[in-house]
């Protein structure tokens, strides 16, 4: 059909190969300013009973964005919110009272310390849904967790939103977890303490996904978003633990020139990286590259010309953000780059080994990261199950028993990472390798000693005594998913 | 229900709030090498007749992987592809021959020179469809247009497909079109004639969005890909546009502390952009930032502290691209970011002033870039309409004639930007401003002399006479939509 449009021209309506309106008239964008307070901005975002609100994590025990948030939503008189975090802290005590007020109702996300402790008791309406950090995004990616609102802090921001995490006062390192929240929340508030003329440089989130930014005086506290310096071990034992890592893979033959590796910020995995880069340094090596938390005992170690290349995920020390800041072209690796297991690739596969920590391995080789031997609902995944499925070759490093409680146990109370993917149990008092692996048996045979890990479980409980069964009730606290979304084990109250 | 999962573990399968799948089974990841040659990735990417096919632009003029690409689909005996490309230079011209042997049925993506010329003759079966940069990214971002396979080209990547334009001998700035064609298309492949070691250093493309790695000899012919440096115009008669250009800005109270603008890479532009450095420089001003396709002309500026932050998309010259690799922080600018009608918010909406071309220009202030007045379809939209809309003030600069062709005229031949979202047009022999623009007027009275629009088509018609009367036949050439999606106008084919 031909038609005058708007521009008074005659138009087709219907061509080969496709239908088309007419031009109906152009005007001027007219953009609105984005910029208010935070009430303001949750209004405006249709906050209501029910919504589903989600933070990212990084400023850590210094975080002062959750517990604003929920106490405006308090003051809005709003009820029933789920969170879905990506991890919650100590310094969010205050979140129990709003539970108890009935504010927040259900929680999709991790959640370490005094809350997970309290929900442990008196579980919520709904169980909390745990997913390691691939799995979060995924999940949001495949709308299986729709977010409604999502509130993305940021040490520095322009008015448009378009902002970052690596600069300003309160830097806590690239913002890396938000970027598909920002994707696929229906609306989006970044929280900032820092305004900074447009554009703002280094943009981990852009404008084109925001639709207000709030101005607040300070978004956490420096010292407890990053350390000055990440501690490594003084105890003699987890140090052994982390030398004997290094034997097991130089046994294997993982340190090699072009060896690539993900080891994290906890005590041992601190030391593992630094005796690493000592190996790498005596033998003259060069490892392709690390990924994971950054620390200084990476860049030190970058900088000796021993690493190649590093990858930016979570900083864990002020060294790190600010080395970022001065370094171009040094990739940025968001959570989806990292670990998406519905992606075309991710970071993670490319890893020859990875070093990680557990409160409980058992027998079948599962590990525990997320409950206590006593039940208690205490940790997140974090990025455990997807580097344990992607890393060639998966250490669990543990103490064989801590005081009275064997680690190395027949089953673990809470299953996090499956013991098909786990390759190897390394322990203050031995060493036990999958029997699945017959590769890394094969190749590490008459190097080093190596147990069953019956052997070790044997040990532990002739240590510290038969773990006490514990007393569950039916009511379930927790859900713990499969990076695929499957439900691996389910969190019960423990009946006193 | 109750039910015993792959862990060995009983679970639940609904629960308040849920239901859920136990977990199935847990395995390593076991990546596929990406890297092969582009026969065996178009047949992986399950290459067919009719399918869709997309690339960017930003070899420009020196690239060779649309015609590549082209020549290996026939050599596959694949026909009746459409292409979308983001824009076809005069390097395209065996596109020709992959037409008539109908390998190429259908193009969604902007023509210049040669190829549109032979298209406006020889209509293919489907007519073009002609979008704007934000428009492009739009249509593909919703489905409009869907792409069965991306092709983009880079100048390095690993071979994961983390990948840029901004390192590598073939280096081109920045990739910024193609990160909608890697998140919407079914299959993307990386072209790139430089592999460097996982992980690539500057990645606009990351892995998790990458099917396959192709490596060939040769993307592109550096030469043609950017400037060493950009030419400005040395013709008197376009210096005097271009000098008109800022007497106007300056009148209308644009020049000042944190002006915010946009000047393309044209002869003309980059005389305005000169120009307004120089000003600026007088004047002690300081502009807030540029944005747009960034010369040598703008770095200049920058670095004397006359723009206090650059925006890069494409960058036009060697120097930019060098400049960018080595300053860290500076944010890249893609096309969504830039011009997506459908974000939340767009970078250009920030824009006090842009100065844009054209091929014609209308007493209704229409502006015609796409066809010359000969009626032949020689030029893409770019980010004429998007900037148009965008900024608080569109200045198009044209010459009152060329040779015995007016460009002020009655009507343009075809509207690519209508007039309502055009401020002024700049001429060699005086200025119109848009009558429903009074604000501007009352700036710049008794500043600097304006003439109606009729005024300078008068001017235009005495000096180079009346334009002749077209010729059209009813065959639909092409579709020029407007960024909405809405169709502005018909290209017919021009008859004899």
């Amino acid at each position: 059909m031909r038609i005058k449009n708007a521009a008074g021209r005659i138009i087709e309506t219907e061509t080969t190969g496709g239908k088309y309106k007419p031009f109906n008239g152009a005007k001027k964008y007219n953009s609105n300013p984005k910029l208010t307070n935070l009430s303001d901005a949750l209004i405006k975002c249709g906050l209501r009973d029910g919504l589903t609100i989600s933070f990212h994590h990084q400023l850590r025990n210094g975080d002062n964005v959750i517990n604003m948030v929920l106490k405006t939503i308090q003051d809005l008189k709003i009820k029933n919110i789920r969170l879905a975090q990506t991890a919650m802290f100590n310094v969010h005590e205050p979140v129990i009272n709003f539970i108890s007020e009935g504010i927040v109702n259900r929680i999709e996300g991790s959640i370490n310390g005094i809350v997970g402790n309290y929900i442990s008791k008196n579980p919520l309406p709904y169980p909390v849904v745990l997913r390691s950090h691939g799995g979060r995004w995924a999940a949001i990616k495949s709308d299986e967790l729709h977010i409604d609102i999502a509130i993305i802090a940021a040490s520095t921001s322009d008015v448009k939103g378009n902002c970052t995490g690596i600069i300003g006062k309160t830097a806590f390192g690239p913002i890396v977890y938000s970027q598909i929240d920002a994707l696929k929340a229906d609306r989006v508030i970044i929280v900032t303490d820092n305004i900074v003329e447009y554009p703002c440089s280094f943009q981990e989130i852009t404008e084109g996904f925001v639709d207000f930014v709030v101005k607040v005086d300070c978004i956490g506290f420096p010292e407890n978003i990053v350390s000055g310096t990440t501690k490594i071990t003084s105890d003699p034992l987890k140090q052994g633990i982390a030398y004997r890592c290094i034997e097991l893979m130089d046994a294997a033959g993982i340190i090699k020139n072009g060896m690539t590796f993900q080891s994290g910020a906890g005590g041992i995995s601190l030391a593992v990286t630094k005796y690493l880069g000592e190996i790498l340094e005596k033998k003259k090596l060069t490892a392709d590259f690390a990924i994971g938390g950054i620390t200084k005992y990476l860049t030190d170690i970058y900088e000796k010309g021993r690493i190649n290349k590093l990858y930016f995920g979570q900083c864990f020390d002020s060294h790190c953000v600010s080395f970022l800041s001065k370094n171009p072209g040094i990739p940025i690796l968001n959570v989806g780059h990292y670990a998406d297991p519905t992606s075309k690739g991710r970071s993670i596969d490319n890893l020859d080994v990875v070093v990680l920590g557990a409160t409980e391995v058992d027998i079948d080789f599962n590990v525990n990261v997320n409950t206590h031997s006593d039940g208690r609902m205490l940790h997140g995944i974090g990025g455990h199950q997807d580097t344990a499925a992607g890393a060639r070759f998966t250490i669990v490093t543990v103490p064989l028993y801590r005081k009275k409680n064997p680690i190395v146990r027949e089953k673990v109370t809470t299953i996090t990472t499956p013991g098909d993917v786990v390759d190897a149990i390394v322990t203050n008092e031995g060493i036990a390798i999958n029997p699945n692996r017959r590769d890394i048996i094969k190749k590490i045979k008459r190097k080093i000693d190596i147990r069953t890990i019956e052997e070790l479980k044997d040990m532990a409980y002739n240590s510290a005594g038969i773990p006490e069964k514990l007393n569950f009730g039916e009511k379930i606290v927790g859900i713990i998913k499969w990076i695929d979304g499957t439900v691996l084990d389910n969190i019960k109250i423990i009946e006193n």
